[in-house]
């Protein structure tokens, strides 16, 4: 079991400290008009507080940290509190957009659970029923799980409106890129296009820009100190890292612990998903495994045969291939890290941060 | 048939020509990352270009040039582009932004057609099927749907992350009532809560707050020349006249052309939503009336019954009274106009939209 690293224990303690903080507050603004309408809130407030590593919180901040200057890697968030709200609301608002991308994703993938609880759609709709409401449950479920998503994103604005204008602007290109990129994911796996070019473009907009890329560029546009020299080794650090995200994700999705992931594995062989790791093994697989690969990804799969199907995976030697490959990405993001113009601190958090996103088991 | 007033017409000239632009700008940029991206970019253009009042605009831009002083009724927006550019601006983000609300409303209340077109999960479905691709077309059509209303949203910030501050927070607190008050419609009638007073609260959310109080409110900021008691008369107007606008839209909604409003009669009988009209009837109904209109709204409807269910309203008495109440209601707010400290050109523009929205037969 790889353990979280404290550097990114202590900033999802900031982080969810003021979302909730954040969220009570509307929730008794809201629960005053009416209590019908603080449901959604409340919603809201239940998904945020299934969890989650708060990963792209850590890679604001801490590149935040470093591009203020703050050395120390022991610097306590705690006796700055003046100086650390607007970082602190940054990240808020980055977790809680999270929140919302999660919360739509899961209606689109069709996801019964997300972190060992059913998804918030599966959830709402048990609300209609012989026994509850009327109208589809479906339709229920997943309607306000839209808009417990939409408001999620309206929150996370909140929380960035008064940021300066360039990380505001920034804010906005994220939310582009997540809503483009997952057009062209749920897109591309309806289409039908499995080529390792598509998987790798998914790969780029949800990971290395969306997780690592620009939370980095959000923390230095927040600390108003940053180069564009800076910027441009924040870019090259990203890609290769955003890459060994997204692989890691790929294998634990096959291979993880589906009581420590909270969701079944095989979910992007049911739901047709392109990733890397699958077309390298299509590259690599002979002619009755590819037939296997083929099958499984363009009509229904049974649970039983995901099981096959993800060791016709192994089989074909893709995962050694996605574990070196992880591994080389990973030096290649440690070596620009180097180049970084951050505190000694940062530096370090930010490759404890790089090692955890590579090799985790969560 | 009632003529669009040239002071909407005028204005809305603007902001489409304004969105258009900002639209063609992001198709060209995303279609040379990747065609396919593009897409949603296109749905989106295609939903925003069939149309709309634009009424959300009007107030905001008359509110706007009120308070900047302008008092030439022929006041000319194409000589004054500078000045101009961030109203419109401001306009076109809130017509983007009611573009989502509408694109995701509809896939909320499974509504087929929105402008006399397919909506867009409607039409985004048959991409999928026997003679397309795979998957569900519900789940494809309504998870692009999502999407196209999502980009439309992020790209409504974006016009206005330049605003001002006080702009940026009314803009937001506009999206958090638009996403409760949408909550609140959808969840009251799965409950089956019919009342008047949870009716006059949709309403309340739905047209007096997000149709003309928040766009009014939002003219009056980005003017900069408000006072916090231009602001007060700005709420005592929209207080009918958002009732007004309501009351219009539920007998519309019974008794309007389907062919000029471009969807069908009785959505909201089908839907089992509260309105203040159905309220009324079901006060005034004698107990057998009262029984059919229980029973159409507990229980799926027959197209067939639709045209008896329209009949017994109307039957009630229902309709001259909210007919009445328009008229009572519009008054209400003309006297308040008079009050406003805006110059004679755009209170006598809020004077025609304010007869226009009480009267309107789209």
């Amino acid at each position: 079991m790889t353990a979280t690293p404290p550097q990114l224990t202590a900033v999802a303690e900031l982080v969810d400290r003021r979302v909730h903080a954040f969220l009570a507050a509307e929730h008794k603004r809201w629960e005053a008009v009416d209590p019908r309408m603080a449901e959604l809130v409340e919603i809201l407030t239940a998904a945020f507080g299934r969890g989650g590593k708060r990963l792209r919180a850590g890679f604001c901040y801490w590149s935040w940290v470093g591009a203020m200057g703050q050395d120390d890697p022991g610097f306590d968030p705690q006796h700055q509190s003046e100086l650390l709200q607007p970082v602190i609301d940054l990240c808020a608002a980055i977790e809680l957009l999270h929140v919302f991308a999660l919360i739509h994703d899961d209606v689109m993938d069709d996801s019964d659970q997300r972190r060992g609880f059913p998804a918030v759609h599966v959830e709402q709709a048990s609300r209609t029923g012989p026994s509850g409401w009327r109208g589809e449950p479906r339709r229920f479920g997943e309607s306000v799980a839209v808009l417990a998503g939409n408001l999620g994103h309206v929150y996370a604005d909140r929380l960035v409106s008064q940021s300066p204008e360039a990380v505001r602007l920034l804010w906005n290109d994220m939310k582009v890129e997540l809503n483009i990129g997952q057009y062209f994911d749920v897109r591309s796996s309806v289409a039908g296009e499995l080529d390792a070019q598509t998987a790798r473009q998914v790969a780029w907009f949800k990971s290395a820009l969306y997780t690592i890329r620009r939370p980095l560029q959000l923390g230095l546009a927040a600390s108003g100190r940053a180069s564009t020299s800076d910027s441009a080794i924040a870019d090259a650090f990203s890609e290769p890292l955003g890459r060994a995200f997204q692989l890691r994700d790929d294998l634990l999705g096959l291979f993880g612990d589906p009581d420590r992931l909270g969701k079944p594995t095989g979910d992007d062989i049911r739901a047709s998903k392109s990733t890397e790791i699958l077309a390298f093994a299509r590259q690599k697989a002979t002619p009755a495994q590819q037939q296997t690969l083929d099958t499984a990804m363009t009509s229904p799969v049974r649970s039983g045969d995901i099981e096959t199907v993800v060791e016709v995976i192994r089989a074909t030697g893709a995962v050694s291939y996605v574990e070196q490959e992880i591994e080389s990405l990973v030096r290649s993001a440690e070596i620009v890290l180097d180049e970084m113009p951050l505190s000694v601190g940062a530096c370090e958090a930010l490759l404890v941060l790089a090692r955890f996103v590579a090799t985790r088991d969560v």
